[in-house]
């Protein structure tokens, strides 16, 4: 299913008066409101393979209907999104439950949707039929050597895959750890992902960089092996320049200040892509901002001004990528409503009045350093994001268009009810 | 010191034009902006009377100047804050620690300043000079049942004060608990806890209401005897109909959905009170919404649906207070921003279309129900509450006004710089 | 499989002398050692029906071998189990998992192998083929009559089965509850819940029992319906005497005090049953005393103090079970572990010198409490656990005799490699 | 106060059966019983000088009777408790709270006593009288260099108290951080504190080590600028061999796997010391072992097992000391609790049988790892410490004795009821 131009400028032409009133006030009373819709119509935020279908727990999986059922299809899911917000422009492939068998079509397909391809994911968290051993007891970490081969080898491969694609990193996510006291040395497991690593890393094309990603616990419920943002960047200290940590905002223990570590990573010069999502408890990968949009915002306020900092391009410098799972809310609005919640933190950050702030820092006047981040925080920054949907030919409310249009409905019409699509 | 009614003109006409263009710009797009505003005019929120000086931890305290060493200086202040901001008439009391020597003119100068006597608190969780018996382990819980009794007597007279000025509720918190296993028999403390409670509520005034308020640690780190909702419910259960329970934001366990218990708590009819802060990793006691504001809201979400629900008056059926500590901050700005957290996520709270909401849930559409409930977090009430506050003759920006009338410089001419406040 | 018991004899008679030497030990250092051995001996354990596999996560499930495939192999390895031990005498059944489909068998298995049939356990936290309404946005709470109606009579068909296999109790455990704030009305998910239960109790057998399940969290990550024990005490309250509440070990939020919510469970009359496992996060589920020993410990205290203070039987008048997930230990071998873990714990709250603590506690000696509480527990109980078992005719260390009998070998053998429980 | 020899002669003869039929027995199953005695007879624990008094909260204090009013007076109490247990031989200083006045008297006395000085401790989290700049907002990382120049200096000057007394290391554990967002900028924060750590670090002399103590929150509760070991150790790794970080097991958010962080921290050469404590919520400060003792025992096994593939010296290559805040127990007594807590946990550790470990993880027999852990766990050790305590002269129960000689009274009379020991 594709939507056309003509839908979206019916809906806009709709929708017009009512957002240029609303944008003609936010626009006068702020001070860089062209600025921001124009960073926030560069800024894209990649879509993963793996999330286009409903999501699961342990407890189960409640499937949507209508689902994609091939890489084809999760990319034509992605140009819907990328249709009607014009900020989908990339999808994040996971392998091996999304193999580009053909990869002139798959490169074509996406190319006519406007997507590129961000980083590509590996997968040695679960074992796939015919494989010769088991990662139940980890995998890049584990004791035995054929073990680590197979899976330096699985990353070798998705490496290859992201070449003939046009991608330029990899994410590496372990679950590598242990459930049981005992269960490790936890140095010689360090010291076998270390290895592990390296080997990829050696492989690593010289333009390509290795994202780490850490993450506290689960499947592990006792040790992970790369727990943290502290070994995350010990292992890409080790391993060198191309080699960067992961920041997924679910993978921290509880009341974890990350924006401090998203900072701190970036004075580093070693923080290297993100992973959205939300959470109350654990891992809970709920919408982007579903849960605490302030923290979120924070979170942006750290990353613009330390990209700033280091004259980095907030659009291509880093990799942005949604992480999350949709268990109760049809995949694609939940995704709308992901991209949404990035953007409108990222426009508050904008609007932060970095100078202003800077001032009350150095007289530690804490009330009035509050005070600017929360006037930034409760401005209605949504005008700015549909000014730049509109001037980007997406439409002014994507999640009504994308009800009006009936894209669900048609989706099922067209795939059938039963089709599940892989991933979580 | 008092701010003349002038002053508060003088500032006032300098921001209303700015003022008037946004209210316009926000009433446009809203539909109960006039009924909004009329409740934010009637909503007060009460100061607690150990919260005017400059607060600390175990590892130190850093005291503000200025502070206010008597009773009638605490009043005095919060008397600043009223005509500031017209949302702060009310004191809540600490016995021991602010003793109303002389009721009569207490009263008068509280009545001058707006301002009516909310909820007294007692105090056994500190030892006072020339007690005959110590509370080190515990006070209405204790094993022993002459400490019991002093600190039965103790809240008996803390309702005397109370009924001698005006007020009409006594509000209980216990730090009793324990620090090590074994230290207790839990059913005994409860038993224990629970008499002493039935002696102090069988000697409540007819009309008085009793909270009791729980948390989940500190200053006992192993159990709390009122530790959670459910032990302070069983407890408002046992005594009857004037008992209820209080609930302090920064009381919970980690993660702990507040506004649920917000809302069970209503249901059974048992919601007394509230104590308003923010914290991230325990009883941090920060500025209201200055860590996860989307909480407040959600928080005051449940408390609007709830009250309306039971027909309750917003501004006078439940006890509305701040109970934080302000180590880095001028107590007073902070209480500003306190204040206007509160505020601000109250009026988000009206602005939920409920209607639409209840229909979403019927039909579990979780992205619309997500949706209604950020529409309104995302919009910008700040026009509506300075609305109100104009409309009450008090300030169009309270903090800016405070600063521009360098009422600190003022307060430490007049007291100087080293009194420091009781409180913690 | 079944074990003969020369083997066990076989293998006694080499352990024996060291046994007897410990024993002798043992005995000569504490009071009460025959008493201990004898309440030992009573002491079963329930295995639910299905955690006789290999457990998983959402990111994947590693299978084990030679898993029991029908409900009578799961009889058999409790069968095995119960045999080595002498203490896992009882199985919980979950319906639809594993349905008694010819009752008489079922139960001559079962009574042949000396296992009785312990609570029955309901699922509506997953939608079963065939199903007419989904169970995606809850059960028992539903929005829809019907969804919940549907639910009610899943609940008495699970009492049926119970029924006829001579169980008196039902655990319902449900997973309603929200992943995103305004998904639900919490009173009314809250009351269409009572009355949903309320339905069932009526129809639930004069004698017989209904635990009511809580758990803070997942599959559901914003809100639970039955989300923590005082929830779960107010139903249980509201519906009548035979309604309790169940303490699973895993389902808090962090560092709650489980100890204490055990006792004043039991002060209220209220405790009907017990989850055990343990975890470091969340619910981990993992094998009983692996992590926090001590806790588990603290908990048998309260458990012992509490019915004693009741005069309940230990064995009895509370449902023990273990709920854990095997991940990445052999599912009986972790089994064993878990029983034995309980069972030590069970020994050293046994051992506690209760008149000893009474009398510190009464003194506030918290250093004797606590001398008094790690006494007991520094005590190596083992042969204590030993012996019971050596007299009922169980193995001296059975987890040995497992590995020496090579019993998932054959296991193995009879039933295959890729046989898959069913279960989580 | 001194105990003299024939007291604990005459206390040991009264024992000496009793445990001799102990130590018998506990030999016969363990195979290094002789060489865990040696060990345990070598490793001593620093008591910290402000730990001898009653400690509180921020909610109040309730002082204790007879406590130590000066230096001497708190060395006498370390001799006291070492003249019991023979292994608290060293006492760890804070500046400035004990300032030594008199060093040759001081270091005289504690010669007398058979205690040595460990890490001397700096304190910029509170402001001292006649202090030039308040360390309100912060002291090394302070956006002040006047304020950063004068904690720098307080920090040498401990160094120059330190060398006076024959101590060779400092920690320095900062309360620098933010409690609300926006009062700090993260990484400015840290390059302030860097470049403090590096003038001290100029200072330092050749032999002495530096100690970077990380908290994850309290007092500040928004973010530390030392926060966690990932922080630490970047510190540490750029300032250089001589800087370590310090792990104070109740510094880390809930949850924390902190036997993995000690694990990693001896495999890169940065575990420089260790603070002992137990907690169940945050910097709870409770007695070791009081809590989680299972936890402190693999704790101590990833120390025993790191050091020794290192070839470090256990009892003197790392600093040792208990940081304990004593609030409802008599110091003394907690203090001898928290020493044999640690005693039992490190001979629990020397109990592992290391090559069945090792072999149980290099096949993933990982009910094996956990039966080869607890089966050191559920050892009782105790017989073992006693045994060391014998030979070195100690009582075989110290705090029975500590009890009968009526140490407290005895501390009373001579100091009497009020001294309040300085400290938190």
């Amino acid at each position: 299913m594709f939507i056309p131009g003509f839908k979206i400028d019916d809906h806009n032409d709709k929708l017009l008066k009512a957002h240029q009133r609303k944008l003609k006030m936010v626009s006068e009373e702020i001070r860089n409101a062209e600025n921001i819709i124009e960073k926030l119509m560069q800024f894209q935020v990649a879509i993963p393979s793996w999330a286009l279908g409903t999501g699961g727990t342990r407890f189960g999986r409640f499937s949507g209907k209508g689902e994609p059922g091939t890489l084809e299809e999760k990319i034509e899911d992605i140009g819907l999104l990328h249709a009607l917000n014009r900020s989908s422009g990339a999808i994040s492939l996971h392998i091996p439950w999304d193999i580009p068998r053909n990869t002139q079509s798959i490169k074509a397909l996406a190319a006519q949707l406007g997507i590129r391809f961000d980083a590509v994911n590996s997968n040695t968290f679960q074992d796939q039929k015919d494989q010769s051993w088991s990662y139940k007891f980890g995998s890049l970490h584990h004791v035995d050597k054929k073990v680590r081969q197979q899976a330096i080898e699985h990353n070798l491969e998705v490496i290859e895959y992201g070449k003939a694609l046009g991608s330029n990193a990899i994410t590496v996510w372990l679950s590598d750890g242990s459930s049981f006291p005992g269960q490790l040395n936890f140095r010689k497991a360090f010291q076998n992902t270390l290895e592990s690593f390296e080997e990829i890393y050696r492989r690593l094309p010289s333009d390509w960089k290795m994202f780490i990603e850490y993450k506290a616990f689960e499947p592990n419920f006792y040790s992970m092996t790369v727990g943290d943002w502290g070994q995350s960047l010990l292992y890409a200290s080790k391993l060198g320049e191309k080699a960067y940590t992961l920041v997924d905002l679910g993978h921290h223990l509880p009341n974890a200040n990350i924006e401090q570590i998203v900072s701190l990573l970036l004075m580093e010069g070693k923080l290297g892509g993100f992973h959205f999502n939300d959470s109350k408890y654990g891992d809970d990968d709920l919408t982007v901002g579903s849960i605490n949009p302030y923290q979120l915002f924070l979170i942006f306020y750290e990353l613009v001004e330390g990209m700033d900092e280091r004259n980095m391009n907030h659009a291509t410098d880093l990799g942005w990528m949604i992480d999350a799972s949709h268990n109760v809310k049809d995949p694609l609005e939940d995704l709308l409503q992901s991209v949404e919640a990035i953007k409108i933190a990222y426009a508050q950050a904008l609007l932060v009045d970095k100078e202003k702030l800077k001032a009350a820092q150095q007289e530690n006047d804490v009330v009035m350093a509050q005070e600017v981040l929360q006037n930034a925080f409760r401005t209605d920054t949504r005008p700015l994001l549909t000014e730049a949907r509109l001037r980007a030919h997406a439409a002014i409310d994507p999640l009504l268009l994308f009800r009006e249009l009936k894209v669900r409905d048609e989706l099922i019409r067209q795939r059938g009810s039963v089709k599940i699509a892989t991933g979580l």
